[in-house]
């Protein structure tokens, strides 16, 4: 099953994020709107937007600030995209040139500024307290780990509990804020706001768990960069952690490293450590999913559980 | 007189002000809090809390949100000085090394958004929708300001009223919104937060006139930089407008850019362009004056006044 297939019972809304995406980042200066359009036009499944308007749906919400909510949610997803590349130095995501690799780095960094700034002006018009501070604190989280991470030397994390930690700040903290903000402006008990904050977090932590597979599973060119790209740059994730555990000879880390990389990637892809980590992705979604039984079955559930489902079977 | 007597009718405030920052960049990672500490506990003039502080004194209000409306103002302000550094690649401010010339480029924008996403994330906690609107557009107003900078080319502002609208956005909004919250946070009329409004708008103009003055007239010792450094790097500021404006010769931008700069700069730090400058910042801090002129007369009035005559006679 496809997202579009998946997301069809939400598809009127979902054009209406397009929409909402697009002025939201309409400036004064002409060739920046466009800069800024481009940027993020470029078609990403808008997972977070889909989350943030599912989990609205089981109570009547006041739908603006849903929508304020979704396209909030995007653009800080955006913003850290571009930072992520700058970071990364990557030059290429989805087969396009990455901004950091067009523009100045400062360009990049005040690109990225502008869409979270930006995200935080929308947020503020949503007047809910409650949701502001979630998404103020969504923020923070997100930037401490990436300067975690940009501080702590060449190899990151060190290990796999540290790795669940920055799966959690990098991808999970801003699902959770988007399915967690959408049953506040629901009104949902508290319950079930626990209930969709834990299908967020658990859905994102799979999500990375899965994109960390397909960085050694994917086919090069879809993934429009080389195969293993995460390890040679230095950051660790589940599978090289899984390979390490399993591999008597890999256990020495600087050993490990000293192989030949082509060969260690190849090595990492063809072991049972991606079934592993696989197995690892299933499991938090299956969380997630017992996380929404109180939810009443109807339309939107069956979305979100397909959806979850979808996060550990894509191949992209 | 010093900043420290004009501000000694708040130096107990003040005081709360540097323990309240150095708490509100604690992070979990202690190297971290550290860096944060030094990057905040540097001793700047911390103008802006005291802007929050003084103009939330007319009215009775509630002492907690106007430190907390001061501590995120400052932290923003912390923020932008971390990316100008980086924008003009300054290695040194204030005498001492910047972040930037120590720290990879990355690590200076992250430690940058983290210090906007803390501010978010304080600012939140004040529980008023107008102050939070007009923060986080405050936000917005000065990263479109610095990617308009950076997006402009090597010679920027192209004239004298695109250089009134950069320094708003660079300085005269943080300064706007401290004293717009101020007051709104102290319950005045909305006459009265007009009024303050206007006193932070007209001082912050001021204050950024005077800055763009010092960079040509101050010390080069005092001012940790060579003189004219903004013009050596592009950047058009009010003194060279008037230079242009006064030097038939100087008329013909590129004619006068090929000059050769240690006289350029010489030259218009000794030109009537310099005292043009200043009557120009003068007739900001009247207006600024004149706004607040519906307020009582108190010591804190007189406080607002005394400062905003140190802002134009200051020499650093």
């Amino acid at each position: 099953m496809s997202t579009n297939s998946i997301l069809a019972p939400i598809q009127g809304e979902l054009r209406k994020v397009e929409e909402l995406l697009r002025e939201s980042v309409r400036v004064d200066y002409a060739p920046l709107s466009s800069v800024f359009e481009t940027l993020i036009g470029s078609g990403g499944k808008r997972l977070r937007p889909a989350l943030a308007i599912l989990s609205s749906k089981f109570h009547p919400a006041n739908e603006d600030n849903v929508f304020t909510l979704a396209i909030a949610t995007e653009l800080v997803h955006a913003a850290t995209l571009i930072h992520d590349d700058l970071i990364d130095k990557s030059s290429v995501r989805r087969g396009s040139p990455t901004i950091s690799s067009r523009w100045s780095g400062t360009a990049t960094v005040l690109a990225g500024d502008f869409l979270l700034a930006r995200a935080a002006d929308i947020a503020a018009s949503i007047e809910n307290f409650r949701v502001m501070k979630i998404f103020a604190r969504t923020l923070m989280v997100i930037c401490e780990g990436e300067i975690r991470q940009d501080f702590s030397g060449k190899h990151w994390p060190p290990n796999r509990e540290e790795y669940y930690r920055h799966i959690e700040s990098k991808t999970a903290s801003l699902f959770t804020s988007s399915t967690e903000c959408g049953a506040i402006l629901s009104n949902c008990s508290e319950e079930e706001i626990a209930a969709m904050r834990s299908f967020g977090h658990n859905l994102g932590m799979a999500f990375q768990i899965v994109d960390d597979i397909l960085d050694f599973t994917a086919d090069e060119r879809e993934l429009g960069k080389p195969v293993g790209s995460d390890l040679r740059q230095g950051t660790f994730t589940l599978p090289v952690f899984y390979y390490i555990e399993q591999d008597p000879h890999a256990a020495n880390i600087s050993e490990f490293l000293s192989e030949d990389m082509d060969r260690l990637v190849n090595a990492i892809r063809t072991s049972p450590a991606i079934e592993a980590s696989k197995t690892e992705a299933r499991r938090f979604v299956k969380t997630a999913q017992d996380a929404i039984a109180i939810f009443p079955e109807n339309e939107y559930k069956r979305v979100l559980i397909n959806l979850s489902n979808y996060v550990v079977d894509r191949t992209l």
